[in-house]
This record gives C-alpha cells, sequence and structure tokens, in this order.
C-alpha cells in the first residue's frame, strides 16, 4: 500500500511566532504561554512516500534558520546509525532569506539533493550563497525545477534512490527577496507552488505564499495555504509598519478577493499555514479564528502530522 | 551598585547538542532525554551590567543561527514595547558561519551595533555577508575592534548609549572559517579571547575557541574556557572523523598541553563551554566529566546565569 505522511516543521511566517522584537498582543499572549497560544517557527514541511515515518527518508520543503530545533523535535528526523539523517533531499519554494538560512545549518558533511528553480538557482548564485555553501566539504547536488513538469524526487547519491514522491511546480505571483534585488529580474519562477504525489494518486499541495488566491489549484487531497495576513492592513491597523499585505506579495484571508471566499469552492482538505505573528486566528478566541474554522478550513501548528492513507484515488 | 551578569545562551560547539545528523552516544542518548544529559544549542553569551536583568541593555557575543529560540527561552531578552529588544550590541569572537548566521534572523527594522575586529570584517565584506545583511532595512551600524585596546561598548544611535560595560579583545589561535578561505590571509585578528569589565571592575573572560591554552588570561572572576574536546583524537576514536582537535584549532581539555593543566593555577570561577556533541564530559557519569569538576571546573549549559555582584574590586 503507498501512502503519503506529512510533518508541518513550522507553521509561521518569516521571523516565528513570537518574533524576537515583537510585543504585539499575540507575541506577548504567547511568551506568557496564555492557553491556546503556541510558539511557531518559520515554515517548512517534511514529506515522505514510507507508511511508516520512522523508517522512510524525507523531503524537506525549505530549510528555515529554525530547521535544526525543528529536526530535534521530529524523532522521524533523527539519524537512524552514527552519521545519517533520513533527509534525502530539500526543495526551495523561493529564494527567501528564511527558506534558504537553514541549509547553511545543514552542513556537516553530510550529502543532499537541492531541487530549486533556475531563477532562484541564479539568485543564489549572485547573491553568493551558493559559492559559500560549496566551501564546505559536503556533496550538494542542485537540480533544476522546471515550472510545470512532473519530477521524480529522489537523493543525492550517483544512482540517486527514488523517493516514491513526484512533484509539479507551479508559479504563484510573489516578489523578489530583499537579496536578490539588483541581482536577478522578477521571472514566473521566482515563488512557486508545489503539488506533490504519491504513487497511489494522493495529492498534497504547499502553496505557502502568494499574492492571489486565483491560481490553478488543481484537484488535491490536502492544500497548505498561505495564511500570512488576515487583513490587507494588519500591520497598519496595529501600527508596526506602513506596509499592506499585498506589499509584502501576500493575499490576505479575508476580503472579497482574499483566500476564504476564492477558495470557498475548493473541494480539499485545506489548511493555512505560513501565518504571520499579527495573525488575529492565532488567538483561541478571535472571531476571526472563528469564521476560518467555520468555513471549514484548519490551522497549520509545529509537528502536525497529515497522513495520507487508505484506497488509491 | 555595579554589577555585571551573563546568561549562557548556548553552550554547545558548532552544530549544537544533539547534531542534527550524529548518532553518537551522547547524541543518542540526549535524545532520548537520559537523565542528566541536556540539550545544548550553538555558542553565544548575553551581557548587561544592570542588577536588574529584567530593565537591563544588552550586549551578545556572537549570532548563533539558535538566536531566536535563544531569546524566546530567555525573558530578559524580550521586548519591552511594541517593537523594541533589550539586545543593544553584538560582538563577534571570529566569523565562524555558527557565529555569523544569527545576524540574518535579526533584521526585523531594529537598529543594532555589530562589533568586529576588522579582518573578520574584511571576510564577511569579500563573501558578500555584510553586502547582504546591509541590504535589508535596519541600520547595522559597524564598529571596528582593535586588539587590546579597551572599547566602550554602546547602543548603535546617532548619540549611542553606553552600556556600563567595556571590553578588551586578545588574539588566539584560531583557524580561517572554511567561507573566508582565499578571501583573506590568517591574521591574529581572526579568532580572539574578550575581557569584559563593569564600572566596578568586575571582569568576565569569554574565549570560548583556542587552538592553545597558552593565552595571556589576566585577572578574571569569571573564566567561560573553550571546552570543545576533551582528547585529541576524540572524534577518530569515535572513528567519525579523521581530525584531530589541533585540526580544528581547538586545544583539548586532556593531556600535558591540555586546558586542565596548563589553566590549573587559574585563580577565577572557571566554566567549560562551546562543548562539542562527542565530548565525554556531557555524560552525567564519565569518568572525564569527575576528572573536570574534581578539579574545580564547571561545565556551562544553556540558560546558565552568572552573576558578579558585590564590593567592588
Amino acid at each position: 500500500m503507498t501512502s503519503m505522511h506529512a510533518i508541518v516543521l513550522g507553521s509561521a511566517a518569516g521571523g516565528g511566532f513570537p518574533q524576537w522584537n515583537c510585543g504585539c498582543p499575540n507575541c506577548v499572549a504567547v511568551r506568557e504561554r496564555r492557553p491556546g497560544y503556541e510558539v511557531r517557527t518559520q515554515d517548512s514541511l517534511a514529506l515522505t512516500a514510507s507508511s511508516d515515518p520512522m523508517s522512510g527518508r524525507f523531503v524537506l520543503v525549505n530549510a528555515s534558520p529554525d530547521v535544526l530545533s525543528q529536526i530535534q523535535r521530529t524523532p522521524a528526523l533523527w539519524p537512524r546509525g552514527p552519521r545519517h539523517s533520513p533527509i534525502a533531499c530539500i526543495v526551495l519554494t523561493n529564494g527567501d532569506m528564511d527558506h534558504v538560512l537553514g541549509l547553511f545549518s545543514l552542513r556537516e558533511s553530510y550529502p543532499l539533493a537541492l531541487y530549486v528553480t533556475s531563477s532562484v538557482r541564479r539568485g543564489l548564485e549572485e547573491s553568493a550563497f551558493i559559492r559559500t555553501l560549496r566551501r564546505f566539504p559536503e556533496q550538494l547536488v542542485i537540480r533544476e525545477i522546471a515550472l510545470g513538469e512532473r519530477i521524480e524526487l529522489a537523493g543525492p547519491g550517483p544512482e540517486p534512490e527514488p523517493l516514491g514522491l513526484s512533484m509539479v511546480a507551479s508559479p504563484m505571483s510573489g516578489k523578489l527577496p530583499v537579496h536578490f534585488v539588483g541581482h536577478a529580474k522578477g521571472s514566473p519562477e521566482d515563488n512557486i507552488a508545489l503539488s506533490f504525489s504519491d504513487a497511489g494518486g494522493r495529492s498534497l499541495l504547499y502553496a505557502a505564499a502568494g499574492a492571489s488566491a486565483d491560481v490553478v489549484l488543481g484537484e488535491h487531497d490536502v492544500v497548505l495555504f498561505d495564511g500570512t495576513f488576515y487583513r490587507e492592513d494588519e500591520l497598519v491597523r496595529l501600527g508596526l509598519s506602513k506596509a499592506l499585505a499585498r506589499d509584502m506579495a501576500h493575499v490576505p484571508i479575508d476580503g472579497e478577493t482574499g483566500s476564504l471566499a476564492r477558495l470557498a469552492g475548493l473541494e480539499a482538505r485545506k489548511i493555512y499555514t505560513h501565518i504571520n505573528n499579527t495573525n488575529p486566528i492565532l488567538a483561541p478566541d478571535s472571531e476571526e479564528r472563528r469564521a476560518v474554522e467555520n468555513a471549514g478550513w484548519e490551522i497549520a501548528y509545529d509537528g502536525m502530522h497529515i497522513m495520507l492513507e487508505g484506497e488509491n484515488r
């Protein structure tokens, strides 16, 4: 029997929850450990095709700065020998610092395959990130993601071990990472959604950051979607910034063009992730939390296991 | 009354404890939560001159990749307003990835002062790290450390707020970080020990990495010293590497030229830190742990508070 098993390693937007220098009501509440508030690390997902995660090999979606504590909290990702990791490869959804920095923490002489689009690869090369990574003695095998093409995920070896999972990348409207500006022009490859499938046809879409909910999502069993902001002017209302959600290339949950309205008809298990520290859905008793849950959405949390099993589709 | 208060934010060497891809006996024991084994993050220290840490401003020694979880675990470092941090400045002991990466996690539009030697600054500039950091809109004020000169630590503002702490840097024999090789020549400024003093003359030495214990240490109330390896051939014995401690520029604890023998006469509160995951002093019942403790040394742990108070010297 085939299966797909996903573990949410991090469910927060960049900066995490709480954010180190933020004293907004949500951050204060989670620091005080008020009931219902949970610490969240920066967005990342681990996926395996094995029906027993404790023996499966994993693909990591994004390498967050929190990757070491994320691995430590997740027994399925612990080594199974003197020098070992169940992580076989890493896929990046874009070149954001919050998705790339973790690569520098995974460099103790362990081979990994890295899947990136050519535009993200160029950005990483020209901003010297890959040059720096290459200075460490591990074998970092880089493979390019072409939009719309099905890719069979595999480990880094000379005869790459297939992981039993395939993926297809679609463009999502996004924003060039600050550290790429000047090095690279905007491209549809800058920010992608990833559709993962197992051999039985079960599928999961990871679309954790995007400026619009009007994307062709296709049919999926599970959809993880951008839950960064509840409202367009969330940061402005809190007096923390002048930036609107759209200035940061995130479609808010609320409003006519928001994800709650636009994805109302989507038939799938629907989960918000990449949640910013200011988002009122993080407050357990908020009306915004109720609105999201009443519409059938779940809210991702660190350590959430998502199992896709049973009959093939 | 003046005072100095130090908090060990991280007490492990690069990679942390457990290390993500290591299955050595220590790493297995800490993952299984066996009694006496404690998780350790990568080396960093927070210091304040305030007698009440909850209202003091802090200097951070090194910005580890674990900095966000280190701050989160330490109430004295939590924000005291909507956008705030008690951290005023950061001092780097060298340009190692494990001391620099955290800077990328502290970039949510918050001004900080960064103290580095000119050789570390050059390395960071030529390997494009500082260029990348400068792309973010915060104000990163960089100040150079000259060896042997007393520096009054201060915040980043145009009229820098003094922190009530001064420091003097001494060279420690070290090794050029891998990502600087080719960009920079070796220099006595590559790796330093830092002697911190408050206005009352109390002092703390942070010498967390060095190839020799034959350094002029001067008089200090507290000395935090390199506890990376217990033995010269520790990694070889465990079958994990061919590298000796000296190949990695760390003086071991044991042996004729080891730190336990060479620093036996040092009059100070003595604490080993920057402890590698393989070091047998991490095992609560080991003879090596007993040897170190019988010689009057303490072993740093994450969250350890070191208070220097009372009469001026």
